[in-house]
């Protein structure tokens, strides 16, 4: 079991390589990760995009131009994501990953390709490290679903346990997050937690152990737990929290990156091949250890 | 402007003391909170309960009997809360604190009573410190609304104001938090944002800076914004966090305690008087921080 990303980028330095097909490479902050991954051994790259732009976008970042194959696409950026996403079709990478581009373009390059899709819908998982609590935390969806309903929630939750045994967790220990312990009528998600519990239990959520509803101090803190008298295996030792809905979950990954100084690496997983979005606002750690984790879910797949 | 939790210590004790009415106050955690802030000279109290039992109590705790004067109600827990909150109506304590009662039946026996309304709803606020940001934040409704609508939204606002205000914050900057910067009609929380800063604008909410949608990056981060190119006084520099419903309120509350390892202080506001509804899993620093923040707000009543 990996338990944080020291461990993950040297799992991965010692797995078989990944190849990134990069759609829109024309971006200096995505070549800077991306050459930064290949010098470390983590990964390597294919370049889709206009050519003369991304060997511009490389001067600048002093990159030089034989260190990845580019693959020339005068077309728009909806071309340029196609043919990133035929890329990985025919299985000359198996890690996709947005340049310079749109995240509803190249997310819509995908889903036009049934082969791509796995019947899940796609969801955010965010790998968080921090020193306040003892191994990783996977954090589901900070960034895609707005309102999950059950089923989505389900999904949701086998995607993130993907992620979690790409990592060595073999059966994580899944948290529903709510504001309190008591299923409420008044408190809907309190009402899905127990249905995915019951789910967990009747084998429709396999190779996991779903706990819920609990408060995020019952999720990290196994003396909050005791102290509010909850015996449970997830309590205070959670692998992956499942947050109700988008601001919750973005706003702990985002309190926790920004109020508590965590690690963090975040990928789109429900689709064939892992997904890469990094932004321009993360840390060149954040987007490493990305394609880290991207290459980590790939090698598995 | 206070700006950490020694500076409002450090305050209340040069304020005029204030009174603590406790219900139900047999209960020895509660009891050494208000020992605590007694011997500190924040805070004194009067006992409203079983008077034998808060004797026993007080013996277990090593306080003289003589340090608070006790009310004896033989009646049940009903009554000692009724008979509490009458202390508050006569003038004779400034703050009401819950002891051994269910929080439902000291809440009641304040909505009970008109003169002690003030036309807006309850709500919680938890103040905040922690090394990751310049000052106290704010942040409402971690424990009491489920789910706000927009004029219960105003009326937290203006009472998480009224905190800010005794802390000496005059013009408080509130960020309205959602999972994103813009309004999005799929994401009502945005409209509502868009609709409080309206009324901020055209005066409906007074005496604050309101700013919103934000995600928490923006809020607390002068370089996350900068980096989005949001150029507003309440980014990076918000005094008042506004969550959308509860499970973001609670979960950045815990989030910043148990993951980020901030300092925290609660109080129920929105009735004449403030509430402090302390839990035996809080520290005994949490406790008498809310003694004190409690004592500001009583003493700008």
């Amino acid at each position: 079991v990996l338990t944080n990303f020291n461990e993950i980028l040297e799992a991965t330095q010692k797995n078989q390589t990944i190849k990134i097909s990069v759609a829109a490479a024309q971006d200096e902050h995505v070549l800077k990760a991306v050459y930064q991954a290949f010098k470390e051994g983590i990964a390597e790259a294919i370049l889709v995009g206009n050519k003369e732009e991304i060997e511009k976008c490389m001067d600048i970042c002093k990159i030089p131009h034989n260190t990845f194959e580019i693959v020339d696409v005068k077309g728009d950026l909806e071309e340029q994501s196609k043919k990133a996403v035929d890329l990985i079709m025919e299985g000359k990478a198996q890690v996709l990953m947005k340049g310079l581009v749109d995240t509803s373009i190249i997310l819509k390059a995908v889903l036009r390709e049934k082969s791509l899709r796995t019947g899940r819908v796609m969801s955010s998982v965010a790998v968080m490290e921090t020193e306040n609590y003892h191994k990783l935390l996977l954090l589901s969806d900070p960034a895609m679903n707005i309102k999950p309903d059950l089923d989505a929630k389900k999904q949701i939750i086998e995607n993130t346990n993907s992620v979690a045994q790409a990592l060595g967790i073999e059966k994580p220990k899944v948290a529903i997050l709510c504001a309190k312990e008591k299923v409420d009528l008044k408190m809907p998600e309190t009402i899905d937690a127990q249905n995915l519990v019951e789910m967990n239990g009747n084998g429709e959520l396999k190779d996991c152990i779903i706990g819920g509803p609990f408060a995020l101090d019952n999720i990290v803190s196994k003396a909050a737990a005791e102290h509010k008298g909850i015996n449970h295996p997830v309590a205070g030792d959670a692998d992956v929290i499942l947050a109700p809905e988008l601001v919750s979950a973005n706003t702990l990954y985002k309190s926790m990156v920004f109020l508590g100084n965590a690690k963090s690496a975040g990928v789109i997983v429900g689709a064939k091949m892992p997904i890469i979005l990094t932004s321009r606002a993360d840390s060149e750690e954040t987007k490493l250890n990305a394609i880290a984790v991207a290459a980590l879910i790939a090698n598995r797949n």
